[in-house]
């Protein structure tokens, strides 16, 4: 789903420091690639690589990034083999100068549009939506920039958020239906367009207030305006975003991610109990969930499995031979706290169910009684065509029920909470996209 | 304190790998540098830098290690400037052949035999007590290996483990108080050394039982003997192991770190109880004792802090005036948990006090009410002689009175452990050094 | 200027090998970046970065790149800051699927063109050349890809070879007049296409053919075909490439480089005679000219200068402080050789002249009686509009007379190789552009 | 046969940026590694790897590497794998304080020594002669640091120069029979020790004097002295160091290398010449002499082979099959000079005689009639024992007669030049060890 950030100074701020720690902060929504690209009176200079953020910058390139309006991005990998190529921003020069893109979402005509600009006689240097984009503004050059975007925007269909970088404004955009999040921080007097909350935190920014959906904003000198969508439909966030995606100390939309999940711990232990003992997380992604269970529940929290945190990019991995042999590098099970124990064992959601079974199967190895499996959400049934990356083959839910799943996994019980109580955990209804968990998305979908 | 593992394998398994893995597992236990030495037919290779394990090991380095025993290191990095040089195993030829050692404590009277052996002509390639110790055992050459080794540790006084590899023969050797941690494990019939139970569990091994006090036990064709000591003190284990060095899902000297930690927590909460809506931790180091405080004290447990997982050793540090500015880069408050709450903050100690003051400043910040500081061990008044980084000149208990640390941190009420509770949460007592905290050390000490 | 190279291979070679040994021939002619690109069954796959061919190629990445057909290139590196955006063959995708364009030269009219397609919504990822191409050619997708390549090519103007990969030919192009070099080699019966034979040489190709000017060549499945350009002028090569740019060991349109300066050089000794005891030459440029001169007038050819060949790119370079203090890096005098003799130096030309007056420096510190310089070309006076990386700025006969060059630099005599003799040593008339050095161009130019 | 260089500086220089320099111009001496210490009040920092220096040293590190006196290595590799523990300078420690060196040449009974050290308890880290040479040093630390070296010396045999940085002395020494090079230099009016002369050109600085046979230097605070040891023998200077080692740029012990080389050329023109159209030479080790012999026989001199000079340590090579199939990537020919043409070609040795079969080889199908091949120097009959890369298996000349030899490369004449005119060459008699050609050494060798 990537996360983008992008800030207009006017304070002579170190914008490139302040960028790449907001990469850092926004790191959990993308590892594949990291880049940055910064305005200096007009000539645009980026740098962009595979890796995250510490290891495709370095002092050296921090320092050559000056300037007073910047954009940065770290993708999150999705299709096919990782190439330097489709990082971002996209950086290109048009009629009216240079234009860097900052993208998150899936445009889901992106495809459609590609072949008319291609019957056009266009061609394509990236696989990236941000190119498609940039294609149709540089068609509408005539007009006033703003104008251009709105047009360009006109014809495109998806979930996505953009930060875009003129030679002399910073733009936010996010879609009709507001699927993805992007928040507008302030640094002093300063305007500041990020995914998430969690980054403006992290780079000491106030929290101003949510782009709306089908909201542009345009930031210049020090201030902002908005401008509305001609269409905007009713709000479709992607829920998985409160499930997995978002950080817990994000804010969206005024919805607390860390209250959300705990919310949907505490709903999961009410409509699902379990007689157990403890009450333990996989980790990290089920650990807000838990321990809003084992609030609820009464039931202690404990932790019944380590994770080992200094895995590394570049890490070798065991063969399988080794697998076999019982090598298991990212966790560890506490025996101490699960010998002898009922275990419930909580999570946020299960994809495939592969790791799944291997950590229900250690901590029975390690002497659990028995072990409870409760999902902090409902079963992932269908395919996401907005930039998730689920294809309906890999989904367990889809080719077994929850029994079948239960046993597959080799757990005493399974139950995922309900879609109601999912959303009634965010505080809000009506508001989400929820196409992987039921099959409704806000849109027409060509599906393959 | 350093991380050490050894293995002789008898079944043609890959080693290096395993190693490798093992040293991931006790990573945490030295972040300077990384090596590893196999005997491939007397003839002993290596590899060594700076760095952590997954940075210093390529696949290829790895592959090119190959034999049928092997022994690893990852550095605590203690004085001065990391240099490659001072990476371990040492490696080194003598009479007999070639010789490697990974030592892990501290000699302290390692400077004095130095001299004693420049005195007579030797000398020094590196700043490690491995290179006096080889030293040492050389000077006994003429006597069988066994007994060499069992000579030159008759000299040597302070606090050390260390696995030796010698052209045929595997050796663990603990020092007579047994002041640090050395186990053995079972990978089918063959013999491994570790630091920690918890690279046996991740390498896929039994633990068999620890290494004693003043034991030295030597593996050679997958038998394993024990020779004794003439010496055997009382044992006097490093309290800190359970406080914060050691991984939480090992078990030391038959003791869990974990059941140790959150047990500190409840009897914190026993006799420092406070009026408050939530217990949270300093991530990750006062995550057991935290819990364990919830559960005595029956106040719910919750994050308050949310930490950084990506961050890498080339990361870019922000400047002190980013830092004023409000960039914070580790951590970030989770302001929905913490904005009107009392809370309870729990960490395993105070060194400095210059982290802690930080995040009770972002509690505050966050709209905290109160902020309730309980540490799960006594102040730190006396420095470490035995390998700790800890000197005197840093330690805020020495320089402040408990009232006067509370004010400047900034925290409403500041309580620590006492010392008893802390040993009696390990269920044994009489067996530690408690220097640290106490100024009680198992052997008479030359203060500088 | 650019190197290329391309194969269309019908025997299951090893082809990206092929393609980097190629390009390390060709490695004189540009040093900037390194590229390739490899069709496989139609999906291309490349790598290109910053750096010569050793360094941006690694064993896994050239096992990697696995195809049929494939092109590469060194870019010589001109104006402002090296990009690896920038670095070739440049990869699209349009109508027709992808598209790897490797070029060499400059188009003259290609910010013109730019402007025109940014009118009609074209954006521009890189500053290339080929990147106007690929747009001119997509316009053209109806047709037939050779036909949408002659009609491209028809609005270009300038100095210019390429070679391009579509998903199923390679084609080769030279400009109409012929000004930069291209020719065909064979490899069993395989098809090569490269900017020099020094390359067919080092991958033991055969060479087939020139590429003759105005000519496109399409190569499919082992065959071959031409299609002459509808307007073929006379033609007008560069004729730097004879002074300076190709290496020795090719032959460009039946022309010996290495004949050809060698008879520079022995013109120059006829024209312009030196009483001296020695003739060397500056390395490596003015060796083979030294060797002509040295033949012609019986004086005895020797080296009076040493080449240190460790030179790499990451080197060091010395402050100016430390060349003030005598530190000389790339060059030593052979004092034996040049103390107490009157030298003759050959050079191929001079350019800004810097480098000449450091080194008559030398030769005079050393001991040198006389110095005579020798210039195997005439005065470069005028800026070369097709790639060459001279400006009318920086040129030293364009702000000096000979005499006050000679004064400048430091020699006892100055004399340089009359256009007409330079063009005699070809062998060949009225075939050259000479722009830079008497201001006659093939075609208009736009001058700056 | 390596390279070392040393600097004492009084007048606050860049003192590591010189010695990097330096380095660069002894790099011809080794490739294999490079390293560098400081002493910076008697603090020694120091830093060595792998690579050429341009390689080992980054900016970062010439910067923090700051001293007055500092020593400087580039080893030559020979035995077994490439190890960076065995680069230099060793730095040690030793009851004086600390002891760099930088070794060259080869101690014949250093093993014999190690094994007396070993049976006294000593340790060895690696594998050098500088660590055995630093153990004796270290036994004699009662004496001042000059008699300490003068004592140890007193036990080594062989060939060898060193330089020795003290805590607050530069000591340069060159063995008794001034075996290999050793010279000293002027910067100011400080002193430096380097290898070779050709070294302190590139530096600025000037030729002071040769450190005769069996003499040690002792620089301090801007003052040399001399000590000389009590046994001298007559000089047997290394004549492969005329043949092949030195840079002809060097001058040693008053002999220029390259006139050396010239003189060897025209007294092998004189005793062996040819009927043949032109002189080259396989570059870049036969030229000078190949000049000589032009000059000499009147017969044009002529470049008949191109060397690609962008060849890096880290380049791919080509497969076997590749080779087989043509690719050649060091050397091409110019097919133009030597078509249809009676060649001399001039070498200055044969060792193995694989290189020379390819090119001549080369020439053959280039279409040159007839290839004369002369060497320079006399078969390499006998193993070097003293730090060259020879030993009796890979000696062609050993193998073969010189008939054989000339079948066997395939060239219709071959002649090489006598030890008497070689030496004649080099200006001085009875001054060389020519153990290689003759298998006269200048000392008893326990041959293997």
């Amino acid at each position: 789903m990537c996360g983008i950030i992008g800030i207009y100074d006017t304070e002579n701020r170190d914008i490139s420091k302040i960028l790449y720690y907001g990469l850092y902060a926004l790191q959990h929504r993308g590892q594949e690639s990291s880049g940055m690209a910064v305005n200096n009176n007009g000539f645009i200079d980026y740098h962009k690589d595979l890796g995250l953020a510490h290891e495709v910058f370095s002092e050296e390139i921090i320092n050559r990034l000056r300037g007073n309006v910047g954009v940065a991005h770290v993708k999150y990998g999705t299709n096919g083999e990782p190439n330097s190529i489709n990082a971002e921003p996209l950086v290109v020069g048009y009629k009216k100068g240079a234009l860097a893109i900052s993208s998150s979402g899936k445009i889901i005509n992106a495809e459609e549009i590609r072949e008319k600009l291609e019957d056009e006689g266009t061609i394509f240097a990236t696989d990236t939506d941000a190119e498609v984009v940039a294609n149709l503004i540089a068609r509408f050059h005539k007009d006033d920039i703003e104008m251009a975007i709105v047009n360009a925007l006109k014809s495109i269909k998806g979930s996505y958020t953009m930060i875009l970088m003129t030679t002399d404004r910073l733009i936010g955009v996010r879609d009709p239906y507001g699927m993805g999040p992007l928040c507008i921080g302030k640094l002093g007097k300063d305007y500041i367009l990020s995914s998430e909350t969690c980054a403006l935190d992290t780079i000491g920014a106030e929290f101003f207030r949510d782009v709306e959906p089908g909201e542009m904003v345009v930031i210049k000198d020090g201030k902002i305006k908005s401008i509305k969508s001609e269409k905007i439909y009713d709000k479709k966030f992607c829920i998985f975003e409160f499930i997995y995606l978002a950080r817990p100390d994000s804010k969206i939309d005024g919805v607390s991610v860390y209250l959300a999940r705990r919310e949907a711990g505490k709903l999961l232990a009410k409509a699902s109990p379990a007689e157990a003992d403890i009450v333990i997380s996989a980790p990290d992604s089920g650990t807000v969930a838990a321990i809003g269970y084992a609030e609820q529940s009464g039931i202690p929290y404990a932790e019944g499995l380590i994770k080992n945190k200094y895995i590394g990019r570049t890490f070798i991995e065991p063969t399988q031979e080794l697998r076999e042999q019982g090598v298991r590098l990212k966790l560890n099970v506490l025996k101490e706290n699960v010998e002898g124990k009922r275990v419930v064992l909580v999570d946020d959601s299960i994809v495939r169910g592969t790791t799944m079974r291997r950590i229900v199967g250690m901590l029975k190895s390690a002497g659990a009684k028995e072990v409870h499996l409760r999902i902090a959400s409902p079963p992932v049934m269908d395919p996401c065509y907005f930039g998730l990356d689920t294809t309906k083959k890999n989904l367990i839910a889809v080719e077994k029920s929850i029994e079948e799943i239960r046993e597959s996994i080799g757990a005493d019980s399974l139950e995922y909470l309900s879609l109601k109580d999912l959303i009634k955990g965010t505080g809000e209804e009506g508001v989400y996209c929820t196409g992987c968990l039921n099959g409704i998305y806000p849109m027409d979908i060509h599906k393959n």
